[in-house]
């Protein structure tokens, strides 16, 4: 039913299958009244709409058309549609003249492609007591739909809504509960009043908290979500679906949506975007017309930035640049800039999902950047190397650092009591932002090297790097420190290194390969790869390591882009003979086995167990439940999704073992 | 020729004159080629395009057909056209067949509205020695150009471009000695190669040395400059004009220009805008197309969003928001951020621009608002008040910070001596991002109540604030802050209070709107404007003051929107009997002298002098000669532009003396 075709952090670009066709994701559904549609949103960009099944179950005319005609005649759409229950008028008027299990047979009766069973929405801020009682119906509920659709073996799909107000434990049970259900989608509700009071950084809180416990295998609908100012930040959090009547009601209110926040027609005296409308009329030609014509253009330009704001952002997903869209847009508000501050305590949850490699450049856009999944996964991979006895610490050189380090380094500062200096038992690092340290025998491994900061650094960028030295003096026997990194720094108390002259970094293609084995599948993969009459073919051109063989059989290549192995069968073979299970192991049930042996790529549903560490752009081994190496490929998802996704590729597999 | 309509930082929208029509700037030009006009840029958005009078006159039957025809009929436009000289070619080629002479004699036959002097493009990064000489022959040049158009009274316009490289004193010493010159457009010169090698620091350091030295009264053209992605950046700095190819060079090579860079077409997966092209078409139906279909929409493309940010950044001019635009634009690339980050070394240039009051609020987006003009002048101001005695320091309560400061304060430490604390000789004032200590009686004052900024902090916001403290700790014999205050920095070393049940804060209406004249006039305003029997008049609904009267008469209104206050006939004639020359006065010739006394509006060219300090939106006095009251207004333009402008409004007359 959901599949995912790309990913950055949690966004994903996805597809929704549904009776009336597939949707792609992150997508927008527009709310179309069922009584007057105005804007045939399909011709700005929807394949999706959403519609209230219970205005027309109690309007009797439109009722008996929609049982009659069915629901896609009635709102003529001919793509999926989504409804909605009746929650919202039950939590606006309290009440609500239809039952649970009424508006899932209405639903199903009209022909819905998404129903959804007559949740409580449970405002943000109530009592502790009141969001309880709420969410206990809410999830009795759920559970009455679910089996009634069962029951009478509905086709539509079933939406359960995760509500827990703003008690973070509360929205964790709701979804762990609901997960536990066989419901199709689980949307996020009751954020509306978050949204339009500001409160980005509870949002942040509410959507982080709810996700973590909501299975990533259907698509995740951030329900009244429909302002293109939060569509980024909500899809890096893993929103797919986006549903809200602003593109016609701020229309209706001569406001006009942008990434940026609102305009308000009266202040405009010039049109904010590129779109037909902004390029083809002046405001003052909007203010001159008549109210329904305006209203129309409005609502046109409004659909016109949504739609390319998706776009925008599905493109970033692809380059991986999510982050940095993020981080952009969240500067047309400080509220938004707070949300990713706040969001920055959640990296340990967006790691997991987020790719290994990317296409595009780790750029550094402010303090917020330093809380990314890629540093933090830096600094943990980094504290787990095997570490010499001393440390030479170098400042930054044009990128990659290594090829730019040569010769004498200049004169060092010693930290502790100064000994001589064994240069074979020393890690030489750089010292840089946005990654802190940087050994250089890595350095050329994505995003070490594929990555940008400004030179006039930011205070916590500075005393990011301080407590990288610090933390990591503390890890060597001695330490010495370039003088321009302590007098950049304006570090204290370092004697001057008498012999710096000796200092010299020594380029060694094989320590170096090690090396990023080592970082890439774990300490010890470096030896279990790397053994014998070790041979490195270069570019001749760019003059990187291209190959590397023991004698004449190829162990890996190296990828020019991003410098990640890429493992041969030989290379397989050793790295499975050595690393311990399950690591870098996807496990798959008995009935693939012939397939993965015979090089067919690795489908979720055939997934026994992996190695939590995968993520996706991995290299991995795909063994049997007896840890029998099958086959080696390239993981597509991280290993939370294969191990919850029952469709859709998990590893692209490179070679089977039999062939 | 040139008029300022709205004004932000350095940025201005403006109005150029040319014989053929006013053009609105910021306003690009796209370079047409003689040879070949394929897009009709008019239909895009251009009022003005620019292109290569060389070029004509070398092409035999292109000239033939300019001298004949004229220009506009030549290239098909019926707008302004600016062409430029062969400069870029004797860049190119080294050597041009024309002269200096020549070259404004054809452009000024051919009939072009902006001709150029062949001025030598001298590359960033050379040597001393080669930019001096270069600059030697430029001004030469620019300087026969002038005298030469004068001598033959020619009708166009002239450009005399600044060079001298990356040298920042020869950028000055040109844009110095120009600006002596009668020319009419100071284009700055030979910065593309830096835009192309992304030394935007650089571009910042260059620009802003030429400005410094420019004449503010007319367009300020970046010659080359074509990608939006720095468009608000430029503007800021105070360019008026870009020229560029970039729209149809870019899309002859697949390349899709945005805000947020440039996209290759082989890249991209979803189009990346609002703008028709990207609305229509797909990547997959670009890439199918014949090469020229697919040209004409990426150049259609490139207008569109070339032509939506200069929009864009007009309406956040007229708001007030151009910084908070430029912040955000800077993401896009570190080396953007880097550039922000250098151009914050200019805010007291900057500041001296920038008008008192704006639309919108001060939006933090980052360490980089810290240094913005805002900032910079509360700083400045907060340093000139008179201090009490003692000081206490609160935390940030909801805006406007007195209106919710009543009653127990709760517990403070001291720093210094504790001793007993005279309530009545104690200035209280707010510790918050970004205007650090802001005194509870002009907390409502724009722009210190209309702001916003993250409540995570980043270093440099602390720091910030912990600067503030250092600083006017030393201005007070007792500094009592308050424990929130002291553990939300984990300040160090100081002593409890031990009375502190007693720090109360007395809200005083009269000390207030003191406070708030010295703070908007200058110290000892507050004195000369409230004696006698003060009378407040507020808002029955906002509860705001409203008006001040002595007795019954009216001595200012206080304006709801920015707390500044505005002068009656009464007001006026105090706060100039009692503050001394220059302050708050603009100085008038005799001639308009009448035309001031019954309240006629002040032209710039009638201006003889103006105090240094005035901004826009500043509330002034118009005086004679001999300091005679005549009339009093707001100020359209700052100080600087007051003296430098012949054309234009400098003061909205409120009321003259006369009546």
């Amino acid at each position: 039913m959901f599949e995912i075709k790309a990913k950055d952090n949690m966004g994903r670009v996805g597809v929704l299958k549904t009776k009336h066709g597939e949707v792609k994701t992150p997508a927008l559904m527009p709310v179309i009244h069922p009584r007057k549609q105005t804007i045939d949103v399909g011709k700005y960009g929807a394949d999706i709409v959403i519609t209230n099944a219970y205005l027309i179950y109690k309007d009797e005319n439109l009722k008996q058309k929609a049982i009659d005609e069915g629901l896609h005649k009635l709102i003529n759409f001919d793509g999926p549609i989504m409804t909605d229950s009746g929650s919202f008028q039950l939590s606006v008027y309290g009440d609500v003249e239809i039952t649970n299990k009424e508006v899932i047979e209405f639903q199903e009766l009209i022909k819905t492609d998404i129903g959804t069973s007559l949740d409580i929405p449970t405002a943000p801020f109530v009592d502790r007591e009141k969001a309880e009682e709420d969410l206990k119906i809410t999830l009795e509920r759920a559970k009455e739909a679910v089996d009634y659709k069962k029951e009478q073996n509905m086709g539509m799909l079933l939406n359960s809504v995760v509500q827990g107000s703003t008690f973070l434990d509360l929205r964790r049970e709701c979804a762990k509960e609901l997960s536990k259900l066989d419901a199709d989608l689980y949307p996020i509700g009751a954020v509306v009043p978050l949204m339009e009071s500001y409160h980005y950084k509870d949002l942040v809180d509410v959507v982080m908290n709810s996700m973590g416990e909501l299975p990533d295998n259907t698509a995740r609908h951030l329900m009244g979500a429909g302002h293109p100012m939060i569509f980024a930040l909500c899809v890096a959090m893993g929103c797919d679906l986006f549903d809200s009547a602003a593109y016609i009601l701020y229309a209706e209110d001569d406001r006009l949506l942008s990434t940026r926040g609102t305009f308000k027609l009266e202040n405009l005296q010039e049109m904010p975007c590129s779109c037909e409308v902004c390029s083809k009329y002046t405001p003052d030609d909007l203010r001159a017309m008549p109210k329904e014509k305006r209203r129309d253009l409005i609502a046109q330009h409004n659909l016109h930035v949504s739609f390319a704001e998706l776009r925008l952002i599905k493109q970033a997903i692809y380059e991986g640049s999510l982050m940095e869209l993020v981080e952009e847009r969240c500067r047309s508000h400080p509220a938004l800039l707070e949300a990713v501050r706040q969001l920055g305590n959640y990296s340990k949850d967006l790691e997991k999902y987020d790719p290994r490699s990317k296409k595009s450049a780790f750029f550094y856009t402010g303090p917020e950047s330093l809380c990314r999944s890629e540093v933090l996964r830096h600094m943990q991979k980094l504290r787990e190397m095997p570490k010499k006895s001393n440390l030479v610490i170098l400042p930054p050189s044009r990128k990659p650092y290594s090829k730019f380090t040569s010769g004498k380094l200049g004169e060092f500062y010693v930290q502790g009591q100064e000994s001589e200096i064994d240069l074979n038992d020393t890690d030489f690092m750089v010292l840089d932002v946005p990654f802190g340290l940087i050994p250089l025998e890595i350095d050329e491994v994505y995003p070490l090297s594929q990555n940008d900061a400004p030179r006039i650094r930011d205070v916590d960028a500075i005393e990011f790097l301080e407590d990288f030295i610090n933390e990591f003096s503390e890890y060597y026997e001695q330490v010495l420190i370039h003088s321009r990194v302590v007098n950049n720094l304006e570090l204290e108390s370092y004697g001057e290194y008498s012999q710096s002259d000796e200092i010299k970094y020594t380029k060694d293609d094989i320590k170096k390969v090690k090396a990023i084995a080592d970082y890439q599948f774990g300490i010890g993969a470096g030896e279990a790869l790397f053994t014998g009459k070790i041979n490195i073919e270069k570019s001749k051109k760019t003059g990187k390591i291209r190959h590397i063989y023991d004698g004449k059989a190829l162990i890996v290549n190296m990828r020019a882009s991003d410098s990640y192995l890429i493992l041969s069968k030989e290379g397989a073979r050793r790295l499975h003979g050595k690393m311990p299970y399950p690591q870098n192991r996807v496990v798959v049930n008995k009935d693939s086995e012939p397939f993965a042996l015979d090089g067919k790529s690795v489908f979720c549903k055939f997934v026994v167990e992996c190695d939590e560490n995968i993520r996706a752009k991995d290299e991995v081994l795909i063994v049997n439940e007896e840890d029998k190496l099958l086959a080696y490929g390239k993981a597509l998802l991280g290993a939370c999704e294969i191990e919850q996704f029952n469709t859709g590729q998990a590893i692209k597999t490179r070679k089977g073992m039999k062939k």
